[in-house]
């Protein structure tokens, strides 16, 4: 089931928007995942069309990550498996295309039901499973509980939808715990972190409930933070992706370093990797770009990466205790 | 006298530049190998301009190569290490840094001599050592030599200079043979399959001259080519960079390739990595981006990567006997 023939591309629908548009040429951007699956697609919409399609190789890791290059390029760029963000005006001829899953959530709900402890229990979930989460809250209610799909921010384009820089549908209303719908760690972590509650995970691809355990990635964070306390030269990345793009959040964490009697350079840049950043000499980064990057890749720079709040932590503007998960909020 | 330490940045000339232009937000890029110096010359600018300095992370291999993104958010653009190229009309904003090499060739071109067997020697280098190419002249004609150094095309700053994808200098008058100034093999092995001529590396920087070997190079793009006779689906690569987009050749070869009842898409993208394209389920790579990628990175790639002039020769456009290394010329 995890396997993306379980997911709806919607071709029919691309090949109408095609059609009744005249686009000529035409852009596909895939995720990472979805990638494998391009040519075939490429195929079939140019067969259907006779449009002359171009394929991003660039890596894609979000809504966020629009391939704003390859959209000035042509008629329509369609993006897949993520949805709308607010601010992607940048790009009109973008189409959305969410990829659904089709995979059946029924079971794993049921299941996890003799997991759950609280009364109100938070839904949470990514695009892929949105649709499923309204049968999932009536699974709940028929046990006697709480079914809690908040609305989120203006970057959330669904009730309960969760981004992995975006938790604010879970903090939308109050729960006592919540239950996350997808496969992935990284999502529920956020929600953890960000409401202080017990997250359980209900993974419909394996049919499995898993505990969600954030002491490791805590652990991780108070290294990354320990490591940073005596930095006096700190590089702060800043990404040229538009829904990533915090030059005024770097501004103002460099004019703050500096007040501290240390100094910082901004580093600008598209993708951020380990290696890219190799050869840059600071004592520390900070990350202002996907806020998954510092969490996902920890240990993997050549210096501590800290996120924006764990900076303000090792400068001593906030406390340990007031750690959380980077977002990129409305 | 490989350290950096070696070239000249030209500070004192980007300060004056930046006063006299009243520029308050600065760009500086920086090929991999400079990138370390970025920190410590950001902050020289700094303290003496006051104006607000952006590094730029992205990887950076050459003068096709312009951080655009970033050119885009600064007053100056400060790109090091490469010429300008004549297409770099698209960033108004940018001043390139050559940073010529201190390095002496002197010594190194007296060491040749005994290995120089034409009396017509072609000149050619980089641009790190273009002002030293007059001197080496000198010494070649005190000892009874014909010294060659050619215009090239437009796209080449300086004569005698030469590119990774442009070796047009040394066709511009016929040579007995070839001596390469500079440490790299790259240029020289264009240089000797562009032109068929014997080609002597001389490297000031080991004071060492190497005779040129291009039959291991021969072998591997021989096996390319050899490996991608039975393709069926080919991946045309597309690069994004101003100075490397071909779309047109793309183009161009994507309805030779359906001609000969095969087919081919076309990927677009940035950075052209072994990574980036192993979701892409095709037979070969053509690639239209930077020409070293295929010679540079043979066998790392998940399918054999061709040059535009080897997929001639795989669909029997052309003969083996024609094969050249790929060039971006004017």
């Amino acid at each position: 089931m995890a396997d993306s023939e379980a997911f709806d591309f919607q071709i029919a629908r691309i090949i109408d928007v095609i059609r009744d548009t005249n686009a000529t040429v035409v852009g596909l951007q895939f995720p990472e995942g979805f990638k494998r699956r391009a040519s075939g697609i490429a195929h079939e919409i140019e067969e259907a069309t006779g449009s002359q399609i171009l394929i991003s190789g660039n890596p894609c890791f979000g809504a966020c990550d629009i391939d704003v290059d390859l959209a000035h390029r042509v008629d329509i760029l369609f993006h897949f498996g993520h949805a709308v963000l607010d601010d992607s005006s940048y790009a009109q001829n973008v189409y959305f295309i969410e990829v659904r899953s089709n995979a059946e959530i029924e079971k794993v709900v049921n299941k996890s039901l003799k997991n759950l402890e609280g009364q109100r229990i938070g839904l949470i979930t990514t695009v892929q499973h949105v649709h499923k989460l309204q049968a999932a809250c009536e699974i709940l209610r028929s046990h006697g509980k709480v079914c809690v799909v908040g609305k989120g921010d203006a970057k959330i384009a669904y009730p309960g939808q969760v981004l992995g820089c975006n938790f604010s549908s879970a903090r939308t209303e109050p729960c006592d715990e919540y239950l996350y719908i997808g496969s992935g760690y990284f999502h529920p972590m956020g929600v953890a972190l960000s409401t202080g509650r017990r997250v359980l995970i209900a993974d419909p691809f394996v049919n499995e409930i898993r505990e969600l355990d954030i002491s490791k990635v805590l652990k991780q964070r108070s290294a990354v933070i320990g490591k940073s306390l005596d930095a006096t030269l700190f590089g702060i990345i800043v990404c040229s992706k538009p829904g990533q793009e915090r030059m005024q959040l770097a501004l103002k964490l460099q004019n703050m370093i500096r007040k501290h009697g240390k100094d910082a350079r901004i580093i600008m840049m598209d993708l951020v990797t380990p290696d890219q950043l190799l050869q840059f000499k600071v004592d520390a980064f900070v990350n202002t770009a996907c806020p998954r990057l510092a969490i996902d890749e920890v240990g993997r720079f050549n210096a501590p990466m800290l996120t924006p709040p764990e900076l303000e932590i090792v400068l001593g503007e906030k406390k340990w205790e007031d750690l959380v998960f980077d977002e990129i909020t409305a």
